[in-house]
C-alpha cells in the first residue's frame, strides 16, 4: 500500500547552486535531486560539502558547468547578506534567494551595498529540526509546511516566480510577504515562544528531581522547542532583535504586573486582606492568554476550539494505538488532533482524539462498545 | 476486543463523602462507583449537586447514613480550608483529605485554626481538563498520574493509608512530599509554566491574521495550556504566590538580560559594531534552557534525548494514521511518543514518531519498503 501520490516533474530549471549545506540547504539538494534537478553544491566546510555530497544532496562544480539558473543561499542569518552579495556577483544571470529566518536583517545590507535586487528574492521555508547538518536532512522536510517568499518593490516579476516554483516544487506552500511583515510575524509566531520556553525551561536547572518528577504534557509542552540549537538561535535572535524587542518589553510589562498582583495575594494570605483588584488582576492575565490562544489557526482554517476532545487509555505495548486508531478509521471518523500522555511506570498512556465538534458522543459510543476505556 | 484491565475491588471502605462536585470532584465519585464504593455528594450549588448525581457520581445523603469513612473535599483552593475544617468537626471519626491543587495555603489555616490534624491528609491529583463542572467527569481522570499525598508530622499513619488507598483504587500513582516541598514543585513545573504559556499567548491578541497563519507546532505547544480557566488559575496562583513569586522573579531578571542583550544587538545591525557579550548572553539563554528540558522524565524514567524521531507524511483521511501505526506495530517497533502537525489547506499531516535510540533506521526501512514517505 503507497500513500505518496505520484511525484510531479520538477518546474525548477537546472542547473540550481545551493550555497551552505547544512540541514536546509542539503535538505533542499536533495528534494530537488528526487525531482531529476541538477544540484550543484557548495560550502565553506569542504567537511560539510563532502557529507551533503555523499548523502545526495548534488554534486561538486565543475570547470565544465553551464551558467545557474538558480542559487540559493542557506547561510547562518548574519553571514546571509554577505554570502547573498557574493552569488549575485558571481552568477550574473542566476536569480538567488536565501533561506534565513529573518529577512530585514538580509534585505537591508543587500539594499545598502547596492546590490542587484531585481535578481534577489528572500525566502523562508517554516520548517527545520532539532537536528543538525547535512546527515540530518531530508526531501521531504518542506512538504505541507509555509514556505514565505519576500518580493521587494525592486525583485522582477519572473525572480518571485522562480522562488515560488522553488518552494512549490519541494512540497510546501508559498506565502507572500514582505520583510517587515516577516520579520514581525515570526518574532511573535516564533521567536518570542522560543525565548518563553527557554526561560520557562532554564528554572528547571535547579528544580529538585522530585519536583521534575511530577510535570505533566503541561510543562512538556511549553518547553519543548526548549532543546533547540544556541548557536542557531543567537544568529537569529541577534538578527531579528528590532522586531523582538518590542514583543519581550510588552510581555515583559504584563509579567511586572502579574507579579505585583501576586506579591499583594501572597501577603494576603498572611494577613487575610485582600489588595483591591489584585485578582482581578491575575484572572486578567489568564482571561487574554484564553483569548490569544483561540486566534491560532487550526488544521481547517478554524480555530483549536472547534474541536471535541475524547482521551482513550492505551496500553503500552506494540499495535494497540494502531488498534484504537483502526477502530477510530473504522467508525468513519477522521482524526483532526492526536496528543499522547503518559505516566512514569506505568504500562497504559492517554491517547487525546480531537475530532470535529459535534462527534465526540459517537465516538466514545463506538470506542466504549469495542471495550476501549474512555477516560477524562 | 478489550484492552482494559480487569478492575480490582476497591480497597477503599465506604461510605465516602465527597464535598464539591466540579470536574474532579465527580470523577472520583465516579471512579469510586464503578469500584462499587458507596458514595455522598455534597455541593453548595444544588444543580451541581444534581447534575453529579445524574451522571453516576454518587448518591445524595439520608438521615439513615452511617457514618462516612472518609470525606473528600473537592473545592477552589481558597475555600478549602473552611471546608476541611467544617467537615473535621462534622465527621468526627472521618479521614478528611482535599485535592487542591496548593497545600501550604490549606494546611496553614488549619493548624491555625487547631483542626484535628491526625485525621486530615491533604492531596492534589496531578490531572485536571480544560473542560469543568460534573459533566465533564471521568472516572479514568486519575488513571495513570502521580497523586501527590501530603501527610503532616501530625497526620496518623492510617490516615495517609486511607488517602493512599483512595489514590491507587482510582489508578494513580501516590507520591509522598511535605505541603511546601509539594508547593514550590507544582510552582516550577505547573503555574510557573501556566504563566509563560498566558503570557506569551496573550501577545497574539493583537497579532496580524498573516502572521498566526505561519504558526507551527512550537507556538501550538508553547500555548496550549493558555486555554485553561481564569477563575481556577486565579485561585491556585493567589494561594500559591509565595511559592511562584520568586520563580518569576528568576524569570524576569534573564528576560530583562536577554532584552538588554537583544537591545545592543538591534543598535549593532545599524551600526555595525556588537557590544562585547551581547550575543553571549543570548546565548547562554538558550543553552540554559536546554540543560533545563533536558531533565524532564521520559516515559521511561530517562530524558526525551533518548529517543530517535522518525518523520512520516499522513495523507488527511480517516484510517491513514491507524495504517501507518499499525505497520509500525507489525514491525515490532513500540512508540514511545507520537506528534501531529499539519499546515492548513494541505491534504497531508506530519506524524513524528518516537522509538527508542537506535531503532530510526530500521523503522525508517520498514516505512519506506511499504511506500510511506518519510520526512525530515
Amino acid at each position: 500500500m503507497s500513500t505518496s501520490p505520484p511525484r510531479p516533474a520538477a518546474a525548477t530549471r537546472g542547473p540550481v547552486r545551493v550555497v551552505g549545506t547544512g540541514l536546509l540547504g542539503a535538505s533542499i539538494g536533495l528534494g530537488l535531486r528526487a525531482l531529476g534537478v541538477d544540484v550543484v553544491l557548495h560550502d565553506p566546510s569542504r567537511t560539510t560539502l563532502l557529507l551533503a555530497r555523499d548523502v545526495g544532496a548534488g554534486r561538486l562544480p565543475t570547470p565544465e558547468d553551464p551558467p545557474v539558473e538558480l542559487v540559493v543561499v542557506a547561510a547562518p542569518p548574519d553571514v546571509t547578506p554577505d554570502v547573498v552579495l557574493a552569488e549575485l556577483e558571481a552568477h550574473p544571470h542566476a536569480v538567488v534567494t536565501d533561506v534565513a529566518s529573518v529577512k530585514t536583517a538580509v534585505e537591508g545590507p543587500l539594499r545598502a551595498a547596492g546590490a542587484d535586487l531585481d535578481r534577489y528574492v528572500g525566502s523562508h521555508p517554516m520548517a527545520g529540526s532539532e537536528r543538525s547538518g547535512p546527515t540530518a536532512a531530508r526531501a521531504d522536510l518542506f512538504a505541507g509546511r509555509p514556505w514565505v517568499v519576500v518580493g521587494s518593490e525592486a525583485s522582477a516579476g519572473s525572480a518571485v516566480l522562480a522562488v515560488r516554483t522553488l518552494a512549490t516544487d519541494l512540497g510546501a506552500t508559498p506565502v507572500m510577504l514582505d520583510a517587515a511583515t516577516h520579520d514581525d510575524a515570526v518574532a511573535l509566531v516564533s521567536h518570542v515562544p522560543q525565548i518563553a520556553a527557554s526561560l520557562v525551561a532554564a528554572r528547571l536547572v535547579d528544580g529538585e528531581p522530585a519536583a521534575l518528577e511530577l510535570a505533566g504534557q503541561g510543562l512538556r509542552d511549553v518547553t519543548r522547542i526548549a532543546a533547540s540549537d544556541p548557536g542557531l538561535w543567537t544568529s537569529i535572535l541577534g538578527a531579528n532583535a528590532e522586531a523582538v524587542v518590542p514583543l519581550l518589553r510588552s510581555l515583559r510589562g504584563d509579567l511586572d504586573v502579574l507579579i505585583e498582583a501576586l506579591d499583594h495575594a501572597s501577603v494576603a494570605t498572611a494577613a487575610e486582606e485582600v489588595a483591591t483588584g489584585a485578582l482581578g488582576t491575575v484572572a486578567a492575565a489568564i482571561a487574554a492568554g484564553n483569548t490569544g490562544v483561540s486566534r491560532i489557526p487550526g488544521k481547517h482554517g478554524g480555530t483549536r476550539r472547534a474541536y471535541d476532545v475524547v482521551t482513550v487509555l492505551v496500553p503500552d505495548e506494540p499495535g494497540s494505538l494502531a488498534r484504537l486508531l483502526a477502530e477510530v478509521g473504522a467508525a468513519g471518523i477522521n482524526l483532526e488532533e492526536l496528543q499522547l500522555e503518559h505516566a512514569p511506570a506505568q504500562a497504559v498512556g492517554l491517547a487525546s482524539i480531537s475530532v470535529l465538534r459535534g462527534l465526540r458522543s459517537r465516538l466514545e459510543e463506538e470506542l466504549t462498545t469495542r471495550g476501549w476505556r474512555v477516560a477524562g
